[in-house]
């Protein structure tokens, strides 16, 4: 039941109409990592700078998170994202992108991490994402990838050239319309389908979330929340909870998808509560547990009376 | 197991961009009654112009909807309302809106409408809907209210009488905000509720829709379709199928008004599938059940391998 993960490992200072954050650790391997080890073991691949905080690679190593991947660049500094939130939450302004040490980014696989079941590809350059997938020596069992908007405005075939090569993509409702045409969600789930990934998910926010395989569907609720504090790496947090149980459980039935997208949201709900990954290093099996019997609450009927 | 229904009866005229109707039969009690009659008798309130056509009438009345509630103003017009529809289906401009025989509308309950259990509101000035509440010699067991902006807009104070009688509101998201002042849909959950329902609906369209009771949420999703051909009356179709449902089974429990807002959208899910009423014309029992299993596949699922 081990994962590897791929991503960045940042720093982050956001805006929300409820306050600003200091340069707080962030970036989508960090979510993923965080969220996962409540589940599996994770294989971490990335790259940091000499600025980012050993303390935070000590946290992550004690929670079964193996760094054997994680480049360290000594003289460099880490890659650093600033932004700010509209009233709305689902909304933002970048302020700041410095690349740093993820512009020249070339991962490695270290041979420890072979033959390791699950791979989650988290948001980076598709070329990155499928320089991982050519090392691994022998295929994993399931392979899901995060991409966003920026890679199809500028790196569009080599999008199309991992999406041939992974099981599941996760999107949201923009990405899934731009990378298809289409604007009927059922209707861009067939094209994206149809470019690869035999599973999609489009994500929708505070709006829930959609699974697609062949004529199936179905659908995850987002809980309805008082307040959305910080919805940083909540979408992270949602595709690592996601496949972290699929690695725990090494079950990819249509079924247990349907579970895994319950956790990733479950464990999504958490992560928008406080800035960063404040909520995620906080909260523990007996929170999670509370949570998933939430959803249940949230979304159980009985069709037998009517 | 009888309910009352008032709401307009009506022409529209639909441009969505899928096409163009020509002048046709809708008006939110027309769909109410179409989708209710599944499930209940109904007793209609309403009121149309010489212009309305009988077959109409004749149709409806062989469903068991009573009519001696519906008023026939044989030298007037009927309502009339012509939209059209943007790209999203989920925005419209309202093109013409002639209030004919409605402008001058007062509603008369007959006498062989009394003692029935349930009352289902439809969209009308909040003080016609107050006029039939005001009627009825014994409260109903459970009231139903639908309401719009534009009443929230030039009527607020008949509304928030209307609204102290009720026992569940369903609004969308946009005049939920509206109505409460709050942004997040469950911090309006907690003032509409103060101004007098128990229970509120919010419906967001193709993202579904909650109930809200004390600290009770549940979310329905909305059926993921290839083509939303056209949305009128999908509001009151849904609102049609929860009270219908709760006026066939005659329970209000909380797990019964989940099952009653699945139907809702199992109704609605049918009705946008072709111009005005047609798809609801169309369904039967078998279709309605097909429906209902859909919903349950798409919302069901599994926590126990967690």
């Amino acid at each position: 039941m081990s994962l590897i993960v791929v991503g960045s490992m940042a720093f982050d200072a956001i805006e929300t109409p409820f306050g600003k954050s200091d340069k707080i650790v962030g970036g989508a391997a960090t979510y993923i990592a965080w969220c996962a080890s409540n589940f599996t073991d994770v294989k971490q691949i990335s790259v940091v700078g000499g600025d980012f905080p050993q303390e935070e690679l000590n946290a992550l190593a004690a929670r079964n998170v193996s760094l054997e991947g994680v480049q360290i660049k000594k003289d460099e500094k880490s890659f650093f994202w600033s932004g700010r939130y509209h009233n709305d939450m689902n909304s933002r302004d970048t302020l700041v992108t410095e690349l740093n040490v993820l512009g020249t980014f070339e991962p490695v696989v270290p041979e420890s991490y072979q033959g390791s079941e699950f791979l989650m590809l988290g948001n980076l350059a598709p070329s990155v994402q499928l320089s991982v997938i050519k090392q691994l020596k022998q295929r994993p069992k399931f392979i899901a990838m995060d991409t966003m908007n920026f890679w199809m405005d500028i790196a569009m075939d080599d999008l199309k050239a991992v999406l041939k090569e992974v099981d599941i993509l996760l999107v949201n409702d923009a990405e899934a319309r731009q990378l298809s045409g289409e604007y009927s969600l059922v209707k861009a789930a067939h094209v994206i389908r149809n470019m690869g990934p035999k599973y999609l998910i489009i994500k929708k926010g505070e709006h829930g979330a959609l699974l697609f395989q062949d004529n199936n569907v179905f659908f995850a609720p987002a809980l309805p929340l008082e307040e959305v504090f910080d919805p940083t790496g909540a979408g992270d947090t949602f595709a690592a909870g996601f496949i972290a149980h699929i690695a725990k459980t090494k079950d990819v039935s249509f079924d247990n998808m349907k579970t895994a997208i319950i956790v990733g949201s479950a464990m999504a709900s958490y992560c928008v509560e406080k800035f960063g990954t404040q909520r995620l290093r906080e909260i523990n099996k007996t929170d999670i547990e509370a949570r998933l019997k939430e959803f249940v609450q949230l979304s159980s009927f009985d069709i037998s009376l009517v």
